[in-house]
């Protein structure tokens, strides 16, 4: 196989998941905008993820979000994400939205929340048995607004506690993949505010617990690649979030902001294995202002394009140039990589996977925007449920 | 007078202005925790704030936020303010809530919206008219949330042309306060991102528009006071909106995250004359997990005590150390206010104006949030209405 | 003439100018990192900036700083530029590396420093006046280190003063650039911090004073292309230096850190007509581990690249989608400018002004970087003389 | 003993490191101003330190940093410091400022450059057992500029090897501290950029391994107290360098920048038994502009006050409230103890020591800085030797 011919290969292997809440509305805690259109239920998310695999052959799953996503029958969900051509994905849990959680949920001082927690973290568990999916997300807003309000130290004993118990849990095949974030919605203390946090409890849990890298979830002037490349050295990247931020967790298209930083990101993961390997490439987004379905298909074109980038570094040439000390030719190589437009061998790729070589062109013009605008009026339209 | 007399004076005349979406409920985008005994109206709010006046004595006027104060009668809100000791503060716009504004305002690219927007800018003076306030405070959420959305400058002259047709409308007395904010809700751009913005605006609009200073809305590392001290000197400062934070717009106490930056700008407010002009001194927050009343009442004592000290601050020892170029003698002048306990003085002189010298166990022992929470049963609590 | 013989043509005229001392060494407060073949005096930065241009074709003028390119005759000077095909762009003053200056310069309390400084200025005006500058540049390391050091407000009157009695002695046609920045030198306070303060003391001085955007002097988060767009629409903007960073004022190569970002730069550049007017390209740069001028010559590149892209954003296509609220389609626009690989266009139009299309390796393969490291030996090799 | 007699015996035997190279001169890239009277060689620094031991009575030992306190008999040298009051503390190494570290040291491509670096590290230690210095402190300057420089995960896995090599060399009762630092001199990539990559190697280490928190190496919004807690948990908190910060790495005096800070982080070293362990308390500063022998004093004294304040909370209250979920009254029993104006107390447990109790005014009072600066003039000053 020719270089290029590898390059192609594993290009059409990529694999993308959307996040089921990015086809629902969201918002800002000034607004939400609500979309005509947006699906009222999983079923209809599913129809909209659907969409975006067919238009660009590499979204294969869908992540779910409990209990935004609870139905009463996860088979039937499963069939038919099947008959969309897509497959559930991720688990991710939610404690922040119910009354009891204003303090925290696995961290809260009582431990009558705490269990409430617990025992929805199990429900997830329960939850990925019925649809067959591979992990578990867990991202925690715990965390304080003041100092004093809670002990650091203790809320860290409870989350070890908590995470402990649902680890046990987990089947055989099944991950734990825990997310850490800088803040929001706490603004003092987070629990889990970093990589190192993340990690630190993994390596504890055992091998079947993960750090999520989150894009959105550092301090301002993190290089995140070098996080990607230690927690892959370290076998603990478990997967990732991606989205792009200009100032906080904007939650913006992945690639958006800082498309030269998702290239090296990708770069990392290209060298340290993490392509090839069980990593999770998932989307996490918020799309408050633009078309939902469109800006899903860009995002995922964008993390097809630094891939593809990230593919065409000259390995051995970058290896060169590091070892002999040359700082500007190394970078240069990398850089040759990012500068080429790729956009036509993705064209390519999709032509050769069967696709319209256009994904954002063939959806608009395969009528399904308009066609949930007419169909999907009346019902309570998916949302955060904040 | 003595110094120390003359120290009192001034803290006795402070006067800090409550808001009155503070007395509601707030959250972030994840979860708004609702709060029992939370007013229901603009005239609970009011009597909300009556009680935090009654209790420190430096809370002596509330802000209005349109249209989540909106009222028939404006002459019967005046007097129960009155009745409650409290006189209506300065008027807040909203043009951040109707489905309109999801591109923007007064900046949005349709002319129509901008009408809209300004049509509701010109109601507020109206209600000012009727209210007797003086200031109209104006933050704009306008924005774009991707690079090339839409045009950087365009929405500049759109801005200047809305406020300029506002400033027009403002009678005798009456002044424009424009707030800027480095971002949220929008993430790519703010059209009033900057005290340099805000002040190239207020500089040709004229005298009656000034700067206003949220503390919460800077980029990290931000010398808030060095802006503070600068717009003093230029004449352009309007007033503060005083709240504290970590990361971003957090909205905390005021005080609560940075006490020695709170005290740091007091003292350029009082060294640049601030403190006995027409700056107004406002509050802007959100207590999302803490019970609001206590939370404004120790917010302003925040901001008392930061006075306090600021007053103490001995000028004349300063201003010779800095005049000799003694680097460690002029901060040390400057520690040792800061250092000061002043906490007793404030009891002091609460104890001078009748007041119980410790205004949280005061309130606290009231009865009123008990009261509240058992009669404010049924009806819509007021929130942002996001 | 064609859309693209007019990017062609615009791509041609360009002017980047680079700066003296980037040709000499420079390093952190850990290590300055000498190199071999550094110029030993003002003569030999010109040698090598020559070089730059004659690869480029689009540097063709030089920045001085004084005192470091000191010299008995300036025009012996202007005439070894002229020899080298190049010319004497900017002067710039330095007040950071006496030791009177510990404390500030034009802001320091001591008014016979304060005299010392404002001196050096008008030296500054003087050689502009022997080599035809247009543009003196100013950058003060003034500030302060500790809360009360010294008074910011009093600070501030004597920037005023200092600079006014510099700007009266302007010749016509030469300009005063004040140059803004966040820190460094100083840690609590800096006398210029900001595009606010220098826009404001620019608007009092007068049509002469005009602001410089440094791309490295900016807190994180902060949006640099919307300064460079409100810069240009109040006719403020005088220059850029260019430079790139991850953290704080890293002066690493323009366009290294962040092609994006430099790409918007230089969009609304062009958009608001700065491309075309008397708005100064700089760079303003350290090559602390990288030879020096083969990274100049790629920074020229890059700038040059970004330019283009700029230029071949699809003006009509990204109005009209602004215009519809189209953020999806607006975005795309801009992006599709950015995502094109400009390299063959801008060989093409090095080959159409006669040079290799290839600079870097044109540079390489002349020898240059041999002949000096050979006969560049002896002698106080140039530096920033910290 | 009482509660009050306890906190007084704790501030009795309180122990912060002073640094010898903050006796010398520092500044930053664009100028070191020198100043009189300033040590010219190891010796001279134990003298000033004995000075700062003598006035505050919490400074008993001085860390040494190597290659700038290299002497031929480290038995005289710890002789000289035990005449002088003090003894030798941690051994800092220097990896930076040999021309053959421009690429990194121990991380560095080339093996041989390597082999010297850490050569250079096992030197340190040998040093330590002739000073009988317990910690060998490893800070990094080892980074990359570019993207594509060189190998994020090569160099992690020079770094993990190297280190190993002088773990072994440890005898009993030394221990290793890393330091972790975000960014600066390197400004793309730091191989130890944060507490998660330090916590990572030191786990792998072994026991004798921990970190160590400069208190000036974090990014911007990070939650330094958060990062102590965990730590002190995991039992890998080595010591700090205690400076303060705006923005970067300011190296200011401890407590200047953020005082309540500094009491945070010391409040979560009492709760987490870290005041009374083998956590080592150290300083880290440049006094550029100040004077050194007092800016120290004042740094030591800062430090006392905020272990005072931290000190002197009350934890029954604390956790009382806490275990409440009282959000406010929690943050009030931490506030009350911040608030306290302590320097009475410290007044008092500086008679009962028989020490002056104002260690500033009592310095100024002695002439010691007249003296030195009489005595120490010619030969050459120390400094970082850049």
């Amino acid at each position: 196989m020719t270089e290029l011919a590898a390059v192609k290969a594993a290009l059409r292997t990529q694999a993308v998941e959307t996040p089921s809440w990015a086809y629902g509305n969201s918002g800002t805690r000034f607004k939400v905008f609500a979309q005509a259109g947006v699906p009222r239920d999983p079923f209809e998310k599913l129809d909209d993820a659907g969409k975006v695999h067919e238009f660009t052959g590499v979204a294969p799953t869908v992540a779910l979000h409990i209990p935004w996503d609870r139905v009463d029958d996860y088979a039937a969900l499963s069939a038919h994400a099947a008959d969309r051509g897509v497959r559930i994905g991720a688990v991710n849990s939610n404690t922040f939205q119910d009354d009891d959680y204003r303090l925290g949920s696995i961290c809260h001082p009582d431990a009558a929340v705490r269990r409430k927690a617990v025992d929805h973290l199990l429900e997830c568990v329960g939850i990925m048995d019925a649809t067959g999916s591979r992990d578990l997300k867990l991202w925690f807003a715990d965390g304080t607004n003041y100092p004093g309000q809670d002990d650091i130290r203790s809320r860290q004993d409870r989350l070890a506690e908590g995470l402990a118990e649902v680890y046990e849990r987990l089947g055989e095949g099944q991950r734990m993949l825990l997310e850490y974030k800088l803040f929001e919605p706490a603004f003092y203390t987070t629990d889990v505010p970093d990589w190192g946090t993340a990690y630190a409890h993994c390596l504890k849990l055992g091998e079947k617990a993960k750090v999520v890298v989150d894009t959105g979830h550092h301090a301002p002037g993190t290089n995140i690649e070098f996080i990607v490349a230690s927690l892959l050295r370290e076998g603990k990247l478990g997967g990732f979030d991606f989205n792009s931020r200009f100032y906080a967790d904007d939650d913006l298209m992945a690639g958006a902001a800082d498309p030269f930083q998702l290239f090296r990101i990708m770069y990392e993961v290209v060298r340290g294995g993490g392509f090839s390997s069980d990593v999770a490439f998932m989307l996490d987004q918020c799309h408050n202002i633009e078309g939902k379905i469109p800006a899903i298909i860009r995002s995922v074109m964008n993390v097809q394009e630094a891939t593809a980038k990230a593919l065409l570094v000259d390995a051995e040439a970058l290896a060169a140039a590091q070892a002999d000390g040359d700082v500007l030719e190394a970078n240069a190589v990398l850089m040759d990589a990012y500068n080429t437009d790729v956009r036509p061998l993705l064209r390519e790729v999709r032509g050769e996977m069967g696709l319209d070589p256009e994904p954002m062109k063939a959806y608009r013009a395969c009528g399904w925007g308009e066609k949930v605008v007419a169909e999907r009026v009346g019902g309570q339209q998916a949302g955060w449920g904040a």
